[in-house]
């Protein structure tokens, strides 16, 4: 059995985190399915999905941490070329990757206490996101 | 078809490195899935799971890539709000992500020879891990 | 409904990016699934799969952000203990993991228009790699 919607939403770029658990849950709950697997996964090559706490202290330390690991202040050849000025976030996307999967138990998202399901945006502009969400399982 | 169950284990934090193969092999032979895919998936905001070769000198050079992503001597505004003095670990994390999926073909995990399936634990002090294992297929 | 099969592909090492796309495409058309989730996993702990716009700029400016994760000129444990010389390469492949997983969605992968599924190849010789692609849906 399966099952999938999308979630539509704004973002502002810039390494923009969005709290998406409880739209996801809300699909968990739609699709009717109790025990399996869901899929979070955003399109574009701009932005990722992962989880963290969250809380603005430990975002704004993975936005620094992001920060370090493509900067917006060095050469990047996909703007030299392209002239998109979008770079860094083709790297940070590529490192972090557009999904995850989270086991599904007794209906609900296998997540700590404190983990939640985000968006992150990466591109140097605001963006209308399509994140597809896919349920797998009985 | 699906099947799932808990790896529970006892870590030492400090991004403590376990090997957990032959656990989620064990959970695989259980559920009587031949194909189909296994999700690993640590519960919890400061942990991780991926594939390495379990040995000694490539785990500390995993490490040591790990101090310097994301050090444990900066500060962090995470600590600076509750004090927790793990906001290194979150960003962890958050950046490696909490499971991985595998492709299950003939009743084993699709793992090259050397590739061992671990878990790593970020934290700041010792901690009980719940990882999730969801077998789906047939 | 499972389906699953193999890419084996020649490469040249040292972070080589090679979109495989078109061959996961194909797989997923041979499987007749159109709903569902598709995983596509490298064998192997000196490899990894990930999405990027490819691109030779971007492709390079990925190189290069992996160059910093794990440099290739800072001595590593792994290799003084066995001498392989590819430390850097198992390291990169535990950060970057083995694995993604799309949605299925009316027969597609859930892919945005400039995003592609590659494999990158972080060892330090040429391989022949094996991705897993394995389909799960209706």
């Amino acid at each position: 059995m399966q099952y999938s919607s999308c979630i539509d939403i704004p973002t502002n770029g810039f390494s923009d985190v969005i709290d998406i658990t409880h739209r996801v849950e809300a699909i968990l709950a739609e699709s009717g399915i109790k025990e399996g697997i869901i899929v979070v996964f955003v399109m574009g090559s701009t932005a990722s999905v992962t989880t963290i706490e969250f809380e603005t202290g430990a975002i704004e330390d993975l936005k620094d941490a992001i920060e370090r690991l493509a900067p917006m202040g060095i050469p990047y050849k996909h703007d030299k070329r392209w002239q998109d000025g979008n770079g860094f976030a083709h790297v940070r996307a590529a490192l972090l990757k557009p999904g995850i999967t989270v086991p599904v138990i007794d209906g609900a998202l296998a997540l700590g206490t404190w983990q939640q399901v985000v968006l992150l945006d990466f591109d140097n502009r605001p963006r209308k996101r399509r994140v597809v969400v896919q349920v797998v399982g009985d």
